[in-house]
């Protein structure tokens, strides 16, 4: 009792003019909208079912742009716009294949998929022996003499004690993005690495890697956790098994992709712009259903609650389905370059980009007057079992906002399941849950409500 | 930052021997080992995969039966007992078939379940007219003169607006269970459920249902809310079209089956005993997975948790797996009434039947005093995401232990997806996340251990 009072204390001392009686019914009305209307939810299973591999400069990734363009041409809004991007082309070529060749265990096929970016094995694919390490570090005490003519197996796993998952990604991810670089230095003819995923199945976790210009390019995949378990059983009693592996990805020259903007005009402040994204490429296999159509569905959903409820907002309303996120993240500096170039005013900005997972709350990164007032919010979500408001925001896609002084704001679903899918095959519509999705917009939509109404 | 201040002052308050430090340290050894464990997770799985079809009374059960004492019997416990108790047997009979028959639309196969403890059609199954209801008052408003001799579908949805999705399934019961006794008093013959689900889908959803003992026996099936739609889109053209199903289940005489308990014997009070119980007993088809597999591998778990950890209880711990929570409770009516007979001092009691998915937090009902020191352990789960520390609690397996003055609470695990599952062949193992399950087992054990060890 003394508690709620403490807090109500709080939040009225920072917000003197909320009518909380009257914002209470407005945050039920975008949940009731939300919970009994399936438009959303339908858009993405679309987009899921007829973009699939819509990876950055692909024709599945510009038929998906031409889609989302058309949806949100058909909103009434007040403004659509592609915005043309350049982008990174990469194909993955035909399904990778891979297995252990052991004299003492037999033949096995095991799963792995090519990561973004890497070169291919060529047509007869590559086999050799293997050398498993946990880190770059182990690479550097190997040194050239153990590795050199070898595949390379990065086998350190996700830390699964940590409860923040995404920091659990964040403490694997260099053996993904840098192993290649790192083994190549020391003559490593491929490299294989441990899918970064909380799970333990059959899926190969793609995502992004880099080569390093002084290095010789390698061919790099992800195995999937199951395959990465028994190769690590088998090279403990033959560590001269052989593993051959085969991929055609390709690098084709640069093409020209599009960001797609939809805005409703603010009605008092209509040049502070409060920008609300996710992104449309994605990885394929899988259908990006969780990262990240949903996070540009749950964007236009919000457009479309606002005309629903009939809220004309103060400020513009911007919904904002960036292109190449995973791959150079061409459509955040391009929307950010662009705003520059227009010396636009953006107000507030936040990303969807966390997967439909159940709405925790938001991180904001905002001066500490603001951030103050914005943490405040919470009391307004806890019906809704929403209740992580934290210091911290931002993304990828919104990231070069920063320049503007904008405060960044992720949306922060629950973060136990989302590795489950990420970059994978398993990334389909089915995982995603109606009512956790359409959780997510309302609360996005609530949020922007009150940050515009109170100035925040 | 005050209003941390403010709760831990409150904590330090109640608990004034608790040593913060030390005991953040065993809910992290308690989490981290859970995490990185896969003996429950694999456990459930082979429960669900090896025991599909348990209902109560049924031989699938007895099997599971053993299988869990089994299981228990080899962790080196204190005690293992399968306590017996007489439950129903009800059988489903073969697989369900029901269509649509409109001289306006044509001909459609729908999917249905027969509700548990449901008479069957018979082996021509049944044909009628139907007549869509909302609710039992507009059943008395149309009377026996519109209702004699048809089939009786109710449709009433849950309410997909309420956030408490178990709130949403309490409002649309009544349909399930006493429709069939509702209906027939008009004259219908037969009835038809919209299942008790938020989702849209081609599962449906069986439950146990209770004829009146004045009203002659009909027999009563779910639909899925997709055959639901349909059928009551056809109705609004075609009021005339025919519905048939079949269904052969019937019921057989009462039979001997098992609770299954564990315990740790406490080492300062070993009279005094806390209960985690979960249910046994599942619907088919399906695997009963969440519904309550996890709960019974979770409460194994927690012993599983206080072993590894090597932390000795004051008090005897019982891992319960209650038989027949789906149909008559028997389960735990017999456990109590042991418990009754034996002079047992139950201190504690906590029920995990909501689905093996996020933990948010626990329900508790408990005097003032003891509540409010419960529910200030809070502060401690707060790393874990685990919030939801409210008044209330208990659960259909350990409600009879009311009448010994026990403080009754019920693990609460994020309900947003459950009703996707329950009851349905869709609640299978495949839909339950390791992590989440997991957080689940470390979350209760974590819950026990403060109650047990700072008296709560």
């Amino acid at each position: 009792m003394k508690r709620t009072m403490f807090i109500l204390v709080l939040v009225l001392n920072f917000l003197p003019k909320i009518n909380a009686q009257d914002e209470t019914k407005v945050l039920k009305a975008f949940f009731d909208e939300a919970l009994t209307d399936q438009t959303a939810y339908e858009n993405l299973r679309y987009l899921c079912k007829n973009y699939n591999g819509r990876i950055t400069g692909s024709p599945q990734a510009e038929a998906a742009v031409e889609f989302t363009f058309q949806l949100m041409n058909d909103m009434n809004l007040d403004r659509v716009e592609k915005q043309p991007v350049q982008v990174p082309r990469w194909v993955r070529g035909e399904d990778e294949t891979a297995s252990i060749q052991s004299a003492k265990f037999g033949f096995k096929d095991v799963p792995v998929t090519a990561l973004g970016m890497s070169i291919g094995t060529g047509k007869n694919g590559l086999s050799a022996k293997v050398i498993e390490v946990q880190n770059f570090k182990q690479l550097e005490e190997l040194g050239k003499e153990n590795i050199d003519g070898k595949i390379v197996f990065f086998n350190r796993a996700m830390d699964p004690t940590m409860i923040n998952t995404f920091g659990a990604y964040g403490g694997a991810a260099d053996q993904r993005t840098r192993g290649a670089a790192r083994a190549g230095a020391f003559g490593a003819v491929g490299v294989l690495v441990r899918s970064l995923t909380t799970s333990q199945d059959d899926f190969p976790h793609t995502g992004v890697m880099r080569y390093n210009d002084t290095v010789q390019q390698i061919p790099a995949v992800a195995i999937s956790t199951n395959g990465a378990n028994l190769l690590s059983d088998w090279l403990k009693n033959d560590p001269d098994l052989n593993f051959n592996f085969r991929t055609t990805s390709y690098e084709l020259p640069e093409v020209t992709s599009h960001n797609v903007i939809g805005e409703i005009r603010g009605s008092e402040l209509p040049e502070e712009i409060i920008t609300i994204g996710g992104h449309l490429d994605a990885w394929e296999p899988g259908e990006g259903a969780h990262d990240d159509g949903a996070g540009c569905m749950q964007s236009i959903e919000v457009l479309r609650l606002f005309q629903k409820l009939g809220i004309q907002p103060k400020r513009t309303i911007r919904a904002v389905v960036f292109m190449d996120e995973e791959v150079a993240q061409r459509g955040g500096k391009e929307y950010a370059r662009q705003a520059a170039l227009k010396k636009e005013n953006h107000y507030f900005a936040l990303e969807a980009d966390r997967g439909a997972l159940m709405p925790r709350g938001f991180g904001v990164s905002a001066p500490d007057e603001r951030l103050e007032k914005i943490l405040a919010l919470k009391e307004y979500f806890e019906p809704y079992g929403i209740t992580h408001f934290k210091k911290g925001g931002g993304g990828v896609d919104i990231g070069p906002l920063k320049q503007f002084g904008t405060p960044l704001s992720s949306f922060v679903p629950d973060m136990q399941r989302y590795f489950d899918f990420h970059h994978s095959g398993n990334d389909t519509f089915e995982q995603v849950n109606f009512r956790e999705f359409q959780m997510g917009s309302a609360a996005i939509a609530s949020f922007i409500y009150l940050i515009d109404k109170y100035d925040l």
